[in-house]
């Protein structure tokens, strides 16, 4: 049923993206603080599943976390050239402390390559100290024209990744490792959301890097949305800080290091990927409330039968799924559908008297709105149907956004391919272009290569943009 | 043994505190951010013991999540009286973003009162949108003219709760709860740091609270250590940001409001409470690691059975015990035991050959230093053993803390046995005093009304300073 508070997403996507937040109450704007958003607490119960996932991927891969100050001095962040380039007009800067002027500026954190490469440089002497694998939760702030609720704010949360090692073949193992064990894993098995792996272009890399691999998802508009990126910084940021170490063989060496984040616009990934025109879809595994029971009555004395069921139903639930039941009574059942539904929980089940008689529930998937998704189920092994059925949906979300990105993935060979390709999803063309015309491409198609994934094809082709021979294929969208 | 890097306590306290924290490696200071320090992973890593702790007693009694602006404008600040002079001095000002010079400046959060006082003010409209209970884990700033690692940093990690009821009476019952439910319950015992639970004097009470609470933790040096506060606010900041809900009546009322916090300073308290001069003890249940394992081998020969016998032993610990198995082969068992007791493990099992031969391994506890802690024990049913030891560890930890609390708190009568008694703990005197009084106290004697505790003495006696006869008991002590 169309809900009055939601635009269908085939009138505007965009402005179906902010009515899901403002239905499912996950961000507030903070007009007052310009380009902010306050995460409410259903939508930072989202990250804070998100950052349950990270983090247990991130520290089973040997890191541990650490935290360094939010503010760095000003002259920091010019030491590394490029670096400074793309981030010295995101800056907020702070100039007076407790009423005093400072002669010496801070600046809040864009990212903290300059400040850990800092203390790195005095923490590490001898090939001993390799790697050093740390990561760190925080709030960094980058001043931005045009924002949108979780994608693009001032201020955002994320973790960020800073390791060190005594070669480049560790530093880019690490910087792989991180995008395929820790990011693809966690997006595709907890968020259900396919990715594209795949190695950014000059253009496209990080303010600093050597290499930028990336993930990029396909969001139901056929945009692509970066969800994460892992950077090989070389020695750059070594030799800007002096990150130096003693090896073996007694001489002084300049380390490797990289970096490596994903930040709460993951939230707007997640949203974009999965819901539908009824409200937010969350996966279960990420699900804050996986089940939601409503018992059904008409007056105080069928509540009282119908919630002492529920409460037996569920006794033994606890610790095995994440279920909460909705005993408001100054609201309908009806009312209670429609909020749950709209706020993206899994499972619902539906308890009355009839089906205390009939000692079933009724149980509707929330992936599969309507009839089709509603079924009637004996009480009897209801905790292990349910469960089952949690698994069910997570696949079900997952081949889901895998077939719609097959069936939104266009091979292209020439430029009216590629208009009509990126207006619908993603356009796989043959690329040996330059950044010039990557620029012209945005300038035209709005469009800009993704990532050069990593499965590329074993024969060439002709680049779209050159005409020159090439095996080098590419991932070409408009993005988010 | 005494330890070459760790001043004894006796000889000097506050060097033995921060020679602790460098030898377990739980910070560095960060001297190109003025007052700020950088929390090393061993130290962070006690962060978040903390954090999980508090953060399952936050959710258990009813809090969600969110996570507000780090940034306020300049202006919020001084809506509540109390609190712009409070606060004021303390400030980092933002006046320069992305290039542009700001009209309105904003400031770092020194805490959020104002801030989410703006947001509830929107969010709520009714009495059924009461209590709001709302618990933000972030970094906030206040420039700190003397600091100290962990105690007093310009930046400091928190939790900061904000919650909004109808009633004066729900308001208390919350202050109350998070004081008792939460913060005392945590410390007590998840941390094994007693404390002493009472109101804040008119002095030393939260900028802009109605009515202050507060748990003191009596540190190893007989000064105490604010753990934690609970702040009821009143209506102060609902009438000075609006938060007005439509009561049942149908009348506009205020709303009012509590906040609370505890800080990464409880870092410090865990360091002070418990640790040794052979380095820092950490109670078995925040314990990052509780078990380290350090096999004993001469040649690769026995390195390769002892390994084994370490791996076959530990097989079945993973979940049900924090261990580590020190395998590192450059560096003596000697060192390793140095090393993992300066880092406040709390118990060390050490094996052989030779432990392998008589099927036993030898444990070493760490609140007990030396042969009096070390016992040979079987590999038969090792793991329930260590879990039992670790209970005991945690109790024993408790009770010391406990004892020696007691055997440093006096009741005294003049301002003679006061200063003897603060010189070597805490004093308990009957108090009638002024504002005036306390500041005289805190220059004199550098010590000050710590709280009033909960418990109170059935019968009255004459005020400390004043003389008068008074039925207020309070604890007075040098405060870090």
């Amino acid at each position: 049923m169309p809900k009055e508070n939601i635009t269908p997403r085939d009138k505007d996507y965009s402005q179906w993206y902010l009515d899901i937040i403002k239905a499912a109450d996950l961000a507030d704007y903070a007009e007052v603080v310009r380009g902010c958003i306050v995460f409410k607490p259903n939508g930072y119960a989202i990250w804070e599943g998100i950052q349950k996932g990270l983090d247990e991927r991130i520290k089973e891969t040997g890191h541990v976390n650490a935290y360094f100050p939010l503010l760095i001095p000003k002259s920091f962040i010019t030491k590394e050239a490029d670096h400074v380039e793309g981030f010295a007009p995101e800056l907020f800067e702070i100039s007076k402390v407790g009423g005093d002027i400072l002669a010496d500026p801070y600046v809040i954190r864009p990212t903290s390559e300059t400040i850990i490469g800092h203390f790195y440089a005095q923490w590490i002497n001898s090939w001993r100290d390799l790697p050093l694998l740390i990561n760190q939760w925080a709030n960094v702030m980058r001043c931005e024209k045009r924002t949108r609720p979780f994608l693009r704010t001032a201020e955002f949360l994320w973790q960020e990744g800073h390791t060190v090692h005594a070669t480049e073949e560790e530093a880019e193992k690490e910087t792989l490792m991180i995008l395929n064990d820790v990011y693809t894993d966690f997006l595709e098995k907890e968020m259900a959301v396919p990715v594209i792996r795949g190695r950014k272009t000059e253009k496209e890399k990080f303010a600093g890097a050597l290499r930028t691999y990336t993930i990029e998802a396909m969001m139901q508009d056929g945009r692509s949305l970066q969800a994460g990126t892992s950077h090989n910084l070389g020695q750059n940021f070594a030799k800007a800080f002096d990150i130096t170490y003693l090896d073996k063989d007694n001489t002084l060496k300049h380390a490797w290091t990289t970096s490596w984040g994903v930040t709460t616009r993951l939230i707007g990934a997640l949203i974009m990927a999965h819901s539908d025109d009824e409200g937010l879809i969350i996966p279960p595994r990420l699900a804050p409330i996986q089940i939601i029971v409503v018992p059904i009555f008409k007056n105080d004395a069928e509540r009282a039968i119908v919630l002492e069921a529920a409460a037996r139903l569920t006794a033994g639930w606890k610790g095995k799924v994440r279920f909460k039941i909705d005993d408001r009574d100054h609201v309908s059942p009806g009312f209670k559908y429609n909020e749950w539904e709209t706020r993206g929980v899994p499972i619902r089940v539906e308890i009355g008297p009839r089906d205390i008689e009939k000692n079933t529930v009724a149980v509707a998937r929330r992936d599969t709105p309507g009839k089709a998704g509603k079924a009637f189920v004996s009480q009897e092994g209801l905790l292990e149907h349910l469960t089952a059925l949690l698994e069910n949906i997570q696949s079900a979300l997952f081949e889901r956004a895998l077939k719609f990105r097959a069936d939104h993935t266009f091979d292209v060979t020439d430029m009216t391919e590629l208009k009509t390709a990126v207006d619908q999803g993603f356009a796989r063309a043959y690329w040996a272009g330059t950044t010039e015309d990557e620029d012209r491409l945005q300038a035209e198609l709005k469009a800009s290569v993704r990532a050069i994934p990593f499965d590329q094809p074993e024969k060439s082709g002709k680049c779209i943009v050159t005409g020159a021979e090439t095996t080098q294929q590419v991932i070409l969208a408009r993005a988010y």
